[in-house]
Parts: C-alpha cells; sequence; structure tokens
C-alpha cells in the first residue's frame, strides 16, 4: 500500500469544560484530520478543531458515523470519533467496534489502527458536583428504550433498587419520552425510604450546568431533560448542605466519635459479618 | 482572621499515566502545598511533586489522612488528597466529607474551600483497554468486606448478575482475602452462560499492565490481585480478537446487514416491547 496507514481514535473528552478533559484527549484530537460527532459535543471542543473537517450527525446516525470513519481510516485518514464523558460508557465506542467487525477488520492486520482514549464519564462528573455520592457500590442505568426493550431495563431498576445500589441513571427523559423517569421513581419508591437524598445536575462543568439536590420523593417536581444525570443515593446516603455523601462504612468497624475500634471488630480483617471470618485485607480506590 | 482560606482538593488522577491525566487534576496538584495519599498514588504522580510537602499512608489510614488533612487546610494551607481513577469512585472524597462533617464544617462558611476534582475512572480506563465492554448498563462492586457486611455484597453480585449488568468488579482479592473472588465466579456462573467473556485487567495504562481475556468459567486459571479490575460482559458481549465488546442493542431494531428498520419498529422510536408505544426519543452519551 502506498496510502499511510489509517487511525480511528475513539475519543472520551470528558464533561465538555476543557480543564476536565485529559491531555491524552486533547492530543487525538489534535492529530486528527477528520472530527465526528454530534453538534452539541464539536461545539464543546470547537476551540481544538481549527482547520479539520468536520462532520456532525443527527442522534439517530451512530452507525453510518461509524461506517464514514471507517471508510475515511481505510483511505489512510486520522479520523477522531468523539463522545462527551467516557467514549466507552453509552458511546461511541461499542458501535464502532460493532461496524469494524461486521466490516470484517482485525487489530493488527494491516487495516485501521484503533485507539480508545477513555474521559471523565458523566457520572463521575456530576458526582462532583454535588460531593461524593458515588463513595459504595453504583449502577448506571439509561433510560432509554430506542433499543432496549423496556423490560430489560425495568429489570435492572428493580435489582438495583432492590440491592441497594447507588444509581445514576442516563438519558432519563426526552421530549417524547416521559413516563421512563416516572415508573423508575416508582420502582425505587418500593424499596428505599422517600427522603433518599436524590441529585439532578444537568451540563456539568458547561456554562449551562444545573444542579438540584432533592429526595426520590420529590425529584419530578424538578426538571428534567436529555442532558440530566439523575443520581440516586442508597439507603445511607444522607444530603447536608447541598452536598450528597455515600459513607464507605467506616461505621460499621469503627466508632467515628472516638475513633475506637468496635468489639468484636479488627482494623484490616473482614467484617464480622463476613463471608469466613479472617480472611480479608485491603481495598483500593478507582 | 490573618490566615489565608486554606482549601483541599479532592483530586483523582486517573489510571496512573500522565496523559490520562486530566488539566484540572494536573493543575490541582500543582497548586498544592500539601499532597497526602497512598504510597503507590504519590510514585504515580512523582513526576509533579518537586518541592511540595509529601504525606505517604498506609491503606487502613485513610480516616486518619482524612483528618490530617482538615487540620493543615484549617491552618490555611493547600491540600491535595489524591486517589488514581475517579476521588469520588471508592476514593477520598466520601471519607473526606464524612470526618469535615463530624468537625462542623460547613460550605461557605469562610471554613475550608473543598473542590472535588474528577478522573478517569478505573471501569473507564480498563475498558478502554479491552474495547467496548461498557456500552451497556453497567454496576460496579467492590469485593472488599472490610467495611461491608458480605451478606451485602452478595446480595448485589446476585442481583447484577440476574438482570444482566456488564459488571466491574473493583478490588476483587488481596494476599488474605481469596475466596471472594471465587464465590462471585460461583454466583454469575448461576445466571450466565460459562463462555461469558470477561477481561482481567492490571494497572491499566502504568508500566507492569496486564491485560488478559478469558471468560467466566476460567477466569480464576489467571493471578487476580489486588490491582485487578474484573470486567464481567452481559449476555449480549462477545470477545474477538483480543477484544471484547457488548452491542449498544442496534440489532434489536435494524438489520446489521442492510440497515433495513425490523418490521413494527421505527427509528427514533422506543422498542415495540416498550412501556408504551411511540412515546420514545433520544438517547446520548456519558
Amino acid at each position: 500500500m502506498d496510502r499511510p496507514q489509517g487511525r480511528i481514535l475513539l475519543v472520551g473528552f470528558g464533561p465538555g469544560h476543557p480543564e476536565h478533559l485529559t491531555f491524552r484527549a486533547q492530543a487525538a484530537i489534535t492529530e486528527a484530520e477528520v472530527v465526528v460527532g454530534y453538534s452539541t459535543y464539536i461545539e464543546l471542543v470547537a476551540h481544538l478543531l481549527d482547520g479539520k473537517e468536520v462532520i456532525e450527525k443527527g442522534m439517530t446516525e451512530e452507525l453510518d458515523r461509524c461506517e464514514l470513519a471507517l471508510d475515511m481510516a481505510r483511505n489512510g485518514r486520522t479520523v477522531a470519533l468523539i463522545s462527551s464523558g467516557d467514549v466507552g460508557v453509552y458511546g461511541m465506542a461499542g458501535p464502532t467496534f460493532e461496524v469494524l467487525h461486521q466490516a470484517g477488520w482485525r487489530p493488527g492486520a494491516g487495516d485501521v489502527e484503533v485507539e480508545v482514549i477513555p474521559g471523565v464519564t458523566a457520572l463521575s462528573a456530576c458526582a462532583a458536583r454535588v460531593g461524593a455520592p458515588l463513595t459504595h457500590d453504583f449502577a448506571a442505568i439509561s433510560l432509554s428504550d430506542l433499543l432496549t426493550p423496556w423490560g430489560v431495563i425495568e429489570k435492572r431498576l428493580t435489582a438495583a433498587a432492590e440491592s441497594d445500589f447507588v444509581v445514576a441513571l442516563y438519558n432519563p427523559k426526552s421530549g417524547r419520552r416521559t413516563r421512563q423517569i416516572a415508573r423508575a421513581q416508582e420502582i425505587f419508591l418500593k424499596y428505599r425510604d422517600p427522603a433518599t437524598p436524590v441529585a439532578l445536575v444537568k451540563s456539568a462543568y458547561r456554562e449551562k450546568e444545573d444542579v438540584v439536590l432533592t429526595t426520590l420523593a420529590d425529584m419530578l417536581e424538578f426538571k428534567i431533560g436529555m442532558l440530566t444525570t439523575v443520581l440516586i443515593g442508597n439507603s445511607r446516603t444522607y444530603a447536608r448542605d447541598g452536598l450528597m455523601v455515600t459513607p464507605r462504612g467506616y461505621e460499621n468497624k469503627y466508632d467515628l466519635a472516638t475513633g475506637a475500634v468496635r468489639p468484636g471488630e479488627k482494623p484490616g480483617r473482614s467484617l464480622t459479618s463476613g463471608l469466613s471470618p479472617g480472611v480479608s485485607s485491603g481495598s483500593s480506590s478507582g
């Protein structure tokens, strides 16, 4: 081949504020000759697009975008497909690999090179704006039933509500799709206190950012739209002074006022309610 | 007060490679006079620490670190508490707010200022190294029962397995804590095909990165440790050429070979199995 090898860069650019972009994501957009994304996303990285070919596409044209990117990359070009948040979380990475695989693409076979560049996902960005709601196990559920049968979504909502996950709802509502969020609230109210803290975070870190801290009972009284992420606390999450915090669980082992270890517990060991006492140690963040 | 106002910066520095740090996270570490974190974390950002006071702490001293940070900030200093990944996801943000609240801290009351700086979380970084496993609803579950009763963890494992979430297991195993991951596998095998793709990602983007793509049946045959994130696919996730991809669901609506819409379905509308036909539109990434 006399053409240079083409590349597809799958870029998550984070919440949409230039400070919360990673160095690699910025470099990748800069390296690209062609940048493909929704118009909203293109606007958010407009400052990086001088001199590039820019292809804006609508919401229902995802697969077209992936195919176009592949065509251009097979012609030797470097193409960035951009998503806000993390490109792997409900983003373009999945559909792109599906299209590549359908087209017979194989990694490292002289065909197009693909790089996935992770970003700060919407749930991390939204959580940061309200304190620390994600300090314990959490689930992300999209309420969009465009491509997922509603029965599957409802089953996941029930499972997450019942087993006390902190939950981030993506795509909670749109112009025509309004009943899903009401049904989600109903499901959670079966298993959680109506006073459970709920944060509605729209456009975190962007100009039109809007943050509402409310409760499970009252959440539908506020505006929820396409750009809102809904964070629902677990049974231990508390709200205070506009912040939402999910405890890590130190109170299970320590008296927080005195720092003393509770009777029967040992630092660095499983809780006494454990799978097999005394086989535990260590945890880390991430 | 004649002292400058102190600040606590809660910084998620992402997977640990300088390119996958956000601009704000780097600036925050640079602004800090004191940087507090586990020794592993301190090493990963060592290039940013010249001339700073650095306080390394062990794994079981999290609350001490938060208290120390508050003391120093109340003395007018700028203190960064750093976590790898996202500081809000099983990170230092939660325990810090707990300690602050216990100490009577209130935001905007002339007391210490707190800023949460989100980062690329471990699940995004690990997912990026194996393709696109998180394209659909997912749950994050820590297998550490140091602070969470094992019964709660097991309930969440069962719920996530049964309702077909993609699952990221954090803290799957440590020196003394080895039975939890085996029990997790047992639970998943009740609900998912033994051939379900599983990725074991250790130290994503770091020098000692190690990625294994295996299956639910075989996952325990490989090394799993404190620094491993275990990604378990959902019922649709497939593995191909060393990549793990969870489909978005286009095949529910479209014939992927021809692009034709399936009988009874409409682009931009709920699937016919929906909550109420014809009330749907729109989804976005994140």
